[in-house]
């Protein structure tokens, strides 16, 4: 008796079951200052305005508009300095009829006071203020919630906590804030031809590369991403690997042993250990050879020994359900159309993952890859922000087509 | 005896400065792990190729194409399999006339083969391998150094480690790399409006925000950002300040009191200090009231205490000095030119730096600005990843016009 998955799925049939198998994890609280790059776990709501009260932008003299109606430059209005409030304090009363009270950037505009007037547009002594111009009521005062009004929504569960929205939540005075926990990834690379980064190379051996580039890549995400050791090409070794990892990880991810050969354990492994197998194979190159199961919650993904199948598929197939589990609200990259000017020689009989970098030439967006690409090769990732989709059945493409390509810039 | 420097310089001119000012701070060796958004302190140049050896990158069999020159569909041509190479291995021996190695994905080109057939276009007994086409010399074969060849240099002192550029390190065996240190950068803000984030605010208090939302940039941007207690508006008290954090400090910035009032200190406290002032005042809006100044190797960098104008100095004035005392390679932020859909309704006499977002609509690259913007508001830097720059001397911008953008997207 067989188990039945589906096999050469579409990409976009692998992004939607993934996205779809997995959910975010739980909460935890965080202080404000280890908050940045994390991911809100509640909706924040302004409880007071920023700023909390109607404000001087600028030093001068806050005066009551009705006092300077007829103010001009040849007939002055000469008004009493009753006093000065400089930012962080209150003034003991605000100006009456024909008075003026010296006001300091930041501070609150006196009551009575309808206008501020610049200190460069008077001329003063420390008793009087005489100015030359008439001010509409409102000149020179930032209202009380002008950047955030109370009662309103300011941030959504699910946003990227960035700097701006850090020095909202700051302001708001959130010194402590809920997010969702760093999913946990752990990594086991598979493979009889692997050794250690630090090892010398004896004949027909590899450095242990691949694992080191995807934990960077899943860090960068916002996951908690751990090495494993590495695991002879033998069923049972990947199976009892596989287990261990799953203990306390919300995602365990193998590299090597994925396609058809009797060599390639990872899927014997999974059947063995009854994991649910959503799919094998996937119609992309590279990346074809990717095995998506669950165990128990704990997806189970495995990616090519090839670094840059492994890389293509983390990101046309796996960066959605990546942040759906770091419950991040925008799961999918943002889709643009670029032009490939110097066209792409290739076909691309099964659909293609291509990475490359958008650079905005004359005022013409451009994706750009590198001349000499091969399938094996993981440098055209190094400065990738696009990731070109070329659908299946391409031939060659001409200088200056347009293709399809999720955004990591915009 | 007053000190003497430039006032009311222009943008560029303060971002030369400060950039010329400051230097890359020593290296330190890091673990591989610990890579990552580092910046690479010596040039990286191959000893091996990657992949070390020629190999396959299918399962099939080697043979020698000289063997199948006759092959075709009706005219097969039978090989003797003498042995089989998975990945991790050397094969005995190659193929002689008339043989052929099973070969596996990952494994290395036995000797005297320089062809691999596809399983898939085999038919073969566990003696004996079946062909049907000719093949020239090379398929399917990775030749070693595909990806990186033995002695080319492949990172340059200045580079950004990301994720794909760890994994050529690790491929490369460099499982410790050195790595400038990153710049100590402290931040005091003073003012007696200021209360700490976790604080009540009383009548004419604000909260502590701009820090928060400073050191949450400064960490991003590679630096090592920490905060400083809040600081009253004291001559004294800011020098005090200032000398305290100076100590193992690359930079010390300051926010508040760097305007012209009688209640701005941090100007007389840096003169007090016998600091170098370098600039004050900046024709740009948010922005104008900058100090930048140096003590004794140490740039101080006085903001204002407006956030959003203390932003705006540090991306259109700081970002590339900072860069620099990353030690990074890249330290301008590339410009672009992108179509304001919307124009912008107000005037810039002094210039103007505005925060905004790169979207390709149809395939024109739009500068998306927020509708309500004053230069009070943060909420605007909170997508942002271009930084508009308006001219001095220009008017409102028309619908559709093109302005120039320093690019955090590209």
């Amino acid at each position: 008796m067989e188990q039945r998955y589906p096999t050469r799925i579409s990409m976009e049939e692998g992004m939607e079951m993934l996205l779809s198998a997995v959910s975010q994890i739980e909460m935890e609280e965080v202080h404000l200052l280890d908050a940045s790059g994390r991911v809100l776990a509640c909706d924040v709501a302004a409880m007071e305005d920023i700023p909390p009260f109607d404000r001087s932008p600028l030093d001068g003299y806050a005066v009551r508009s009705a006092d300077i109606t007829a103010a001009g430059k040849d007939s002055p209005v000469t008004l009493k300095v009753i006093g000065e409030v400089p930012a962080g304090y209150v003034a003991a009363r605000g100006p009456g009829e024909g008075e003026a009270v010296k006001i300091l950037t930041g501070a609150p505009i006196p009551e009575g006071a309808d206008v501020v007037v610049r200190y460069e547009d008077t001329s003063f002594t420390k008793e009087a203020v005489t100015l030359y111009q008439s001010m509409p009521s409102g000149s020179n005062i930032v209202k009380a919630g002008e950047d955030v009004r109370s009662g309103q929504s300011v941030m959504s569960q699910g946003d990227l906590l960035n700097p701006a929205r850090i020095g909202v939540l700051a302001g708001l005075g959130y010194e402590r804030v809920a997010v969702y926990k760093k999913p946990v990834v752990r990594i086991i690379s598979t493979g009889d031809e692997l050794v250690p980064v630090a090892d010398k190379l004896s004949p027909g051996k590899i450095r242990n590369s691949s694992a080191y580039m995807l934990r960077a890549f899943l860090q960068d995400w916002g996951m908690d991403a751990q090495l494993c050791k590495i695991v002879k090409d033998d069923e049972r070794s990947i199976r009892e690997a596989i287990e261990a990892a799953r203990i306390g990880a919300d995602c365990v991810i193998t590299t090597g042993g994925a396609s058809a050969s009797d060599r390639d354990l990872v899927l014997p492994a999974l059947e063995a250990l009854k994991a649910k197998i959503m799919f094998w194979k996937v119609q992309m190159k590279p990346g074809m050879a990717t095995i998506a199961a669950q165990k128990e919650g704990t997806l189970i993904l495995g990616l090519s020994g090839n670094p840059s199948a492994a890389v293509a598929a983390l990101f046309a197939l796996c960066l959605p359900a990546f942040r759906k589990m770091c419950g991040r609200r925008d799961q999918q990259l943002p889709m643009v159309e670029v032009t490939l000017p110097d066209g792409f020689e290739k076909k691309s009989p099964g659909g293609r993952v291509l990475p490359g970098r958008l650079e905005i030439r004359g005022t013409t967006p451009c994706f750009i890859t590198q001349k000499r690409q091969t399938n094996g090769m993981i440098s055209p990732w190094s400065d990738c922000n696009l990731i070109g989709i070329i659908p299946k059945g391409s031939g060659p493409l001409e200088k200056g087509c347009v293709i399809r390509a999720y955004s990591l810039a915009t």
